[in-house]
């Protein structure tokens, strides 16, 4: 039996990974700050054998510290706690300062102090930047984000490397691609789905709509997730986690939403294909290296828009 | 006429830029706080028109601003502020937090406040970790630091590329190699004068010898900077900085300062090929994009390293 400590514990991805743990028969503490997250996406796992919460500002390292030595001992963190509005991000760097890299920088040091040897990092595809048309695997570079939030999740990855060059027994570095289902609490389905429920005829779309990216369904990341953490043999384990394929366009999310939820809907474009500063207009991911550990989605990019759309159109009744 | 703002300002490179901005007819603040930097340093400048000097911590934005704000305005930073003892960054990660990254961010913010519209970077060969025999261009990757200095570096990379997006007009990131020269404040040649100044029969060396690395003397570090600065179109400028060769080895270095200052001196080897945590134990930069923009060095790492030692033997008689 393993003991989990999950940061961003009552936000989106936390909540599928949660469950999946629990399941296993391990034992997990859920920490967040419930400044994003809420509490009542855990309501099914409260009471139950082996799970604990905890509300704690993952950047107030003794507080922390002093939450895990409450739990237990512990043998693994999966750090998802971040900023997770970009433009938010862009408008004041403060905010992936403090939510993106001093949580990482805070948990890192708790782990070191109370001698938790390995780490599961949530890092993004945001860490490299706009690099045009080109299929980017792990080994791309140069890294130069262009929102605050790629910024801080790559000073999160350098920050866990050194770690494990002095201290850290194992570091797994996920990459994610853009990520969709329930409970969905930000993103361009929820942002289509909700437009259309306060007005059903037309559906404003920033930017001109041919943004293309790759979208992955958060069943299928967790299920990554759990797989190389089980698999992987390295020390530095990088891996990007997507779908096979060079994603969808805006415009294409715009009418799965609409067609789901108000099919006489109007689509309106903005200009341009950028929807906001920091918004990368198309990337394509390898996945060869995760699919050369094993590992492959089953739903393509579309696949994923399709499901999530039902999921959240259901979520928002 | 330009008119400069220099962080880190009384340290080991600033002493050379800012002779060469003053002698151009430039106008020069060296902002510093003292901690590692000393003022003495910047005495032939005193007094000279154009050169201003403010004692301030780079992590306290609002004194930042202030002090320029004082001097004048500004259109560039040259952002060398950092912590210069990887060793003592490596046994706390706050040094490196505070220092080498919190000291970028901070200076971004007072940037954007003031509209300065160009950054000048020092950023290092550390942040590609350790890539092992390859000749590391720019576009190397993954990047992974195996040094806090080296991830905070890498951080601060990061940082000033998403601001390029946002607001800043440009960015040069020099990747520094190890630079050698006067004022010598730390580094191998300067450990091994003064161990043959307080022992001439033995020098004891870290590790086994054979960490090979590149150096490069400071007055052509600069040279290339200036370069870049001058030269270089685009609005992120990433260059290495180096010599065009493999590098030498710590043995050598040991010699050549042996040779100098106490020639019957006995070398000890220790074990490994790490001289601490954090240590790259050998790498090879390849500086062909520097070449193509016109500039090459004269000095290889060899003679760097002999010019260095005879300026650093006689700073320490």
């Amino acid at each position: 039996m393993n003991v989990h400590i999950v940061t961003g514990g009552a936000g989106f991805i936390a909540v599928t990974l949660i469950g999946r743990l629990l399941d296993r028969g391990d034992r997990v503490l859920a920490v967040d700050d419930l400044s994003r997250g809420r509490r009542e996406y855990l309501a099914a796992y409260e009471g139950r054998n082996g799970f604990g919460f905890a509300q704690v500002d993952c950047t107030d390292c003794d507080a922390l510290i002093a939450a895990i030595r409450a739990f237990g001992t512990a043998d693994q963190v999966w750090h998802l706690a971040a900023n997770s509005d970009i433009p938010a991000g862009v408008a004041d760097a403060k905010v992936d300062l403090q939510q993106t890299f001093m949580t990482t920088f805070a948990t890192l040091e708790a782990m070191r102090v109370l001698a938790i040897p390995q780490m599961h990092f949530a890092s993004s595809s945001a860490i490299y930047g706009d690099l045009g048309d080109r299929r980017i695997a792990e080994d791309a570079g140069p890294t130069s984000p262009i929102s605050n939030y790629g910024a801080m999740k790559l000073a999160s990855e350098a920050q866990i490397s050194a770690a494990v060059e002095a201290w850290l027994e194992r570091a797994d570095i996920f990459r994610f691609p853009n990520v969709v289902g329930v409970p969905a609490t930000h993103g361009v389905i929820l942002d289509f789905v909700r437009k259309l429920k306060a007005t059903p005829t037309v559906l404003p779309v920033l930017g001109d709509g041919t943004q293309r990216k790759p979208y992955l369904h958060v069943s299928e990341l967790v299920d990554a997730m759990l797989y190389i953490a089980q698999t992987a043999q390295g020390r530095r384990n990088l891996f990007n986690i997507g779908p096979d394929d060079t994603g969808v366009t805006v415009r294409s999310i715009a009418e799965t939403v609409r067609d789901r939820v108000s099919p006489t809907a109007k689509l309106e474009f903005g200009q341009g294909n950028r929807g906001w500063v920091g918004d990368v207009p198309r990337f394509s991911y390898s996945i060869d290296q995760l699919a050369q550990l094993g590992w492959r989605p089953a739903l393509d990019s579309a696949g994923a828009i399709r499901r999530a759309t039902d999921e959240i159109a259901r979520q928002e009744e």
